[in-house]
């Protein structure tokens, strides 16, 4: 026998890969309806189906089709290759092939290799305490929920940056296809570099139907839809028909050509890397001139394969085969309706199980031969159980990286930019393991000290007017936040680091992925061979009380009340009043493991309080009473709490106009970091307790705080309390224009003047005795707007305020 | 003079084309810049300009452009066309074409057509108590915010849907280009017809850079360009350059081309409508032959002019004009610097602004005649101000499609099946100004019935398996929430009415759209010409309490907490029970104007509890004692809270229980359709004062609450309640997985069981005297769940429970 040719397999071959294919459709019908008697060794009765039917057939057929071919190719290429599963509900397909290929038995023993471990592979599909309906994180090699649609491509894409090596076959289903955040995955080619990064090659599968409807693209005549694919950079080779002996060969012959032109791109990448053409010459109008050096069309595959291909052709006298209604399960009165009943049994009889298991149930060895071996086999790559692989970050010491505080107050830095220098270093140490992803901004929020160690990761020509584009950078910037979401996640889930830096207002444009991965991470705490990864990490930087130059469409401090919404275990907030203390979160959370870690921090001139050693100190607290802002170390009056960067140099530019006009009025500021310590133990690991929550805010005095985001956030982080009733929550009321950063607090009542006067309302004792006191500060806030409205800035004794010591 | 041809002006006319293009450059960096001394008379000093220069030169000048020539073609075609601003910041542009064609000093009569006019004009922009930098709800002519960018051509789309008539120029930035929404956005021609409805003209203006980086688009080679957008379905035109006199001979003729196009192609269609190629003939596999009728091409422009054109060329030695540079403003230190300053003056007087204005400011007549006479002009269409156009819905009699109820709690209805038959009879009534709008599920989500009256907007070939498609369908499909929002948003905008259908979970998709919108909702109410339009109404009914088969991917409540945060005046939130509450709730917001609807309402077969007249009498209070599921009409000891369909028939089969075990308890059940109602009128509008609340959930009761949605939200909602310590929630806590739907509420805790054992532990005198009792529903709740777990179904006796009645 001669060696196998990838491209042209032998008859045996194809009736290899039609054996494995047939299997695994077995399973996969068996997994959507039966409870018992999986072999069929006695005729098939009701009570063998399940009772409650769930489950999509439509895709599943198509998927182990590709599924068997690709794991030919990953024994035939010794590739080090990932399958990514983009069709919603495809969990059938993943977990029949990861069964047959070995992968499931060995992380679920329980599930073994025999008529026994059949059963319980079809009882626990959609079953209550049993499995999901997707590839999801109990499935071995799943690295993308299809659960919601949309990020297959964007996995794919994150999952091969600084991997060579490594290749994601990327199914994407046509119905995905629709969504957004799929739509824009396609300009790939763009970011991915050839020796740098790994190989992603989609497979566009088109069975014409989603749940309802046709599919846009596989309705589209294929002239028109080549042109697309060819427009978003790739060269589609096209795999259509439903014959299944033409198109094991077809598929057969396609994945042979793309895996060439994979190689033939990646050598001549690595043995010629394309000189950053620096010298194009771009016109003024932006055009670079056709001809020049381009990054190559990465082959992909268009698989067109009919809708529930193999199963029920009619059903009740109607076409279900090639139409949606193949799309979740054919037959579904198999209990109730004999007609059914007997349609299912022919189905699953047209598969020949007994060409395919033994006895006792077991795959024929032949059929094993298929897969690959090992950690080669896609369901065990480690690269989809990414904590496998997971180096800690080798983190700089950020101290080094603190500015100098002789004094509270009184000296200004720019807190990202003390972070974008570390994490320069950061990047400099860890060049293989850790990336920055933003939309564009990088340098706008002020992390530009990275470009001195790295660029921003481009393909195309490099003119004289760009900066720092290159090939090989590993700054991550597109104007999308779903796509750069992706990518992180992808990044992450296959063993690695990294943070994404965003708007405030704009982060709520990936609500729905944080949803989803947190849930991710959720699960993998649950599933005892899942090891956990590196942590999702935000750095909100251009933040909702900064925005006054661009308006209110980008005012909105809602993102950290959708993250609290999330698991305790898992959502983390956190609020570094300065520059040092965001140092010491940023190290922390670089650190961390399982969570999602939502920094919000100013890029703008601010006001430095803490040391090094105080930033630490209060940083590991999470919270804590300020002394020097402070005028009692006793029992105070009132209390002024906290969180968030502007709302902090307004709460203490308040005890300012406290102290200076009531020097005898018991104040006390805490300012809060780790927003989760609101929280009880019993709500939140970094929950703080009763008493010592009241030992910082009192049991019984009024706290007026100043925080960053909606003031319902702190009210339903504390309503246990037992001071809640006193709490005075001043935040972002959804007031905001273009404006003046004063302005803005002032619209939403969250200035110090407003700050000072909510104390005097609040204060029984001053309530009554000091409302010409209270007067003046609202005349003086009446001052402030009118000199802000006249002047276009505020006026600078405001704007320029300074913490007076004492 | 020979009548003025669209595609070949004259060379007077592109004179006046080149002078109205000059005038508008110069009202924007009047705009950015200048306080004072609009028309240079005297020499430009520091004090002429602003302190904080705010704005975007990078986009500008290629919009004036686009406007002058766009203002010609309305004009001489007599077209009903808007403009949609797609690049961010794009606001000077937008602003300096509306004061240029009138309607700026229309709508805003203290900005006059005059040097003080200009005055004004030029110092409000991005100023204290003046207007944003986007074209935003303050500016004349537009319904597209550019803040948050990617959604011009979805509101574009939507715009012109079921007008005939209208044309959308949509302006899309290469940068806007990037994101997800609009890349999918793209596929409009596979939904728009163009007998229906009217025209979208997308400009794609390739400019080069974003804020830091080239835009993937304009740095592809222009024939990859090509084909990526003839595969979206579109046929573009070029036009590109830096030479003025070219690009606008160019432009002129490049718009005669496509206007001629559209007019063929939309008398083609109407004067022989495409037969609906019923016979074409699918292949199993999905595919369509080629060949067969397909949708037309519609034709769309490529622009690419300079970023920053005509600005500066070089500042401080490096190059502007053309580069990421020009982005913002490209001359930063005027007040500081004198060169800048000397190049601020050279800049603005390079347009010779004497010969547009005259002595008095006034753009001179002959340029004036240039735009096009009353509502033609695009600052002042009509269709950009909703309000103007908005009619009320015919609703028909909803009360006749209420389903009987004799007793409550015995019969069952499918909600969702019920609205449809309704909204059936809404779209028959409203065939110009209603659409439905859902991500391929408005059969499965049992809105099937719509379809007995009209179909699936579709424009590619229909085969014999499809369902109900049809070019004028008025049902919108597609596999993207965000283009369906979009979609929606525009059609809300020009003054129609929608409603949106998602499953709940992935209604958080779109967020971040839905913030944006409520600003602008929120900004309409403030600005005197602009009139308010229909509300934005979702359906969220494949509910987390019903995503028991889809698994954790598919179950999240939290778009309500999104929704929530938004202004009071516009968030409105309802859970109603049942079909008939369903159906008053739907015909209550179909009525209602500038609110943000949200609808939570199952689609699954559920107990009926109010008959028509209760319901309407139940929603209109919005919430209220349901006495027959009460045992006293006197106070309680404990009240049962409940709001959301799930919620309410376990809080009733807890109820149930308790009275079965416990028959002397005084147990009140209070049920909660409108949420809003449990803030204080202080709060929301349509708030509950605090006796009307102590009256329903007394002042010292324990509350058990069971919810929809996560617990924390009614905390956020009652805080401040003088009972509030004593409310008890149960709601969804981040458990599920695929099983079965009582499973899922054990899981979450939200069952009759845990709800009556915490009535329990609630209530004093029963805490120490029914322990027994309270171990009786621990094991019955443990017995059910060992019944699910072996059989795959809940127990009929639970999940067929039924209202006992007594």
């Amino acid at each position: 026998m001669s060696e196998p040719n990838l491209s042209a397999p032998s008859d045996d071959e194809v009736e290899l890969l039609d054996r494995w294919w047939r299997a695994a459709n077995y399973l996969s019908v068996g997994q959507i309806y039966l409870l018992d008697n999986p072999l069929l060794e006695v005729p098939l009765s009701a009570e063998h189906v399940k009772p409650r039917l769930l489950g999509h057939w439509g895709t599943t057929a198509g998927q182990n089709f590709l599924y068997a071919h690709l794991s030919r190719a990953v024994r035939l290429r010794d590739l080090d290759a990932i399958y990514v599963c983009g069709p919603g509900h495809g969990g059938p397909a993943v977990v029949a092939n990861t069964y047959l290929e070995g992968t499931y038995s060995e992380v679920y023993p329980h599930i073994g290799q025999d008529a026994e471990g059949l059963r319980r592979l079809f009882r626990q599909f959609s079953f209550p305490g049993g499995i999901p309906s997707h590839a999801a994180p109990q499935t071995p090699g799943s690295i993308n929920e299809g659960g919601e649609l949309g990020y297959s491509l964007m996995h794919a894409t994150g999952a091969v940056l600084d991997s060579p090596e490594a290749v994601a076959f990327c199914v994407i289903g046509d119905g995905e296809a629709e969504t957004g955040p799929l739509a824009t995955s396609w300009h790939a080619p763009a970011f991915l570099d050839p020796v740098r990064d790994g190989t992603v090659v989609p497979i566009l599968h088109l069975n014409g139907y989603k749940i309802a409807n046709p599919a846009v693209l596989a309705r589209l005549p294929e002239e028109q839809l080549l042109s697309l694919i060819r427009g978003w950079g790739w060269e589609p080779v096209v795999v259509a028909g439903d014959d299944p002996a033409t198109m094991h060969r077809d598929l057969a012959a396609a994945l042979g050509r793309v895996l060439d032109r994979v190689d033939e791109i990646r050598r001549e990448a690595r043995e010629h890397p394309p000189a950053v053409p620096v010298d194009a010459t771009a016109r003024l109008d932006g055009a670079v001139p056709d001809g020049g050096p381009r990054p190559p069309a990465w082959p992909m595959i268009v698989f067109r394969s009919p809708k529930g291909w193999t199963g029920p052709r009619t059903v009740d006298g109607q076409q279900v085969e090639g139409t949606f209604r193949a799309h979740q399960v054919p037959l579904s009165e198999v209990r109730t309706d004999p007609e059914h009943l007997r349609q299912l049994d022919a189905w699953l009889r047209s598969y020949r199980a007994e060409e395919l298991f033994d006895e006792a149930g077991a795959l024929r060895p032949e059929l094993r031969a298929l897969a690959p071996e090992g950690d080669r086999r896609m369901g065990a790559n480690p690269r989809t159980n990414g904590g496998l692989l997971l180096r800690p970050l080798e983190l700089p010491d950020f101290r080094e990286h603190g500015v100098r505080v002789a004094s509270p107050g009184t000296t200004t830095s720019s807190a990202t930019t003390v972070l974008g220098q570390w994490l320069r270093d950061v990047m400099r140490a860890n060049p293989d393991r850790f990336r920055l992803f933003g939309p564009d901004e990088t340098a706008s929020n002020r992390l530009q000290a990275v470009f001195e160690e790295t660029d921003r990761a481009w393909q195309q020509p490099v003119v004289a007017t760009d900066d720092h584009l290159a090939p090989g950078g590993r700054v991550m910037e597109v104007l999308s936040e779903h796509l750069l979401q992706g990518w992180l996640e992808g990044y992450l889930l296959t063993g690695r680091h990294g943070l994404m830096s965003s708007y405030e207002a704009f982060a709520h444009i990936v609500d729905s992925m944080v949803n989803q991965h947190a849930k991710w991470l959720h699960d993998i705490e649950r599933i005892p061979w899942r090891r956990e990864i590196a942590s999702l990490n935000y750095l909100i930087t251009s933040h909702v009380w900064r925005q006054d130059h661009n308006g209110s469409s980008h005012q909105d401090p809602g993102f950290m009340d959708h993250v609290v919404n999330k698991k305790a275990e898992i959502a983390r907030v956190y609020l570094p009043p300065d520059a040092n203390s965001l140092l010491a979160v940023a190290d922390h959370v670089l650190r961390s493991r399982q969570s999602i870690n939502v920094i919000v921090a100013g890029k703008q001139q601010q006001l430095d309080y803490l040391s090094m050693d105080e930033a630490i100190a209060h940083v590991t607290r999470g919270l804590g009473i300020w002394e020097w802002a402070s005028t009692t170390d006793g029992e105070p009056d009132v209390v002024l709490g906290c969180a968030g960067e502007v709302p902090t140099m307004e709460a203490l530019a308040a005890a300012d106009l406290l102290r200076q006009h009531l020097p005898d009025l018991k104040v006390r500021l805490v300012n809060v970091v780790d927003l989760m310590r609101l929280e009880s133990p019993a709500q939140h690991p970094h929950g703080l307790d009763d008493a010592e929550f009241d030992a910082l805010f009192t049991a019984d005095k009024p706290v007026v705080f100043a925080f960053h985001g909606y003031p319902t956030l702190v009210h339903r982080l504390t309503y246990q309390r037992s001071n809640h009733a006193q709490f005075h929550v001043h935040g972002y009321i959804e007031e905001g224009t273009t404006t003046t950063p004063f302005d803005m607090v002032m619209l939403n009542r969250l200035d110090r003047f407003t700050l000072a006067m909510d104390v005097i309302d609040r204060v029984p004792f001053l309530r009554s005795s000091q409302a010409a006191l209270r007067q003046r500060f609202a005349d003086a806030r009446l001052a402030a707007r009118a000199y802000t409205r006249e002047h276009g800035e505020d006026d600078p004794a405001i704007s320029g305020w300074t913490w007076p010591g004492h």
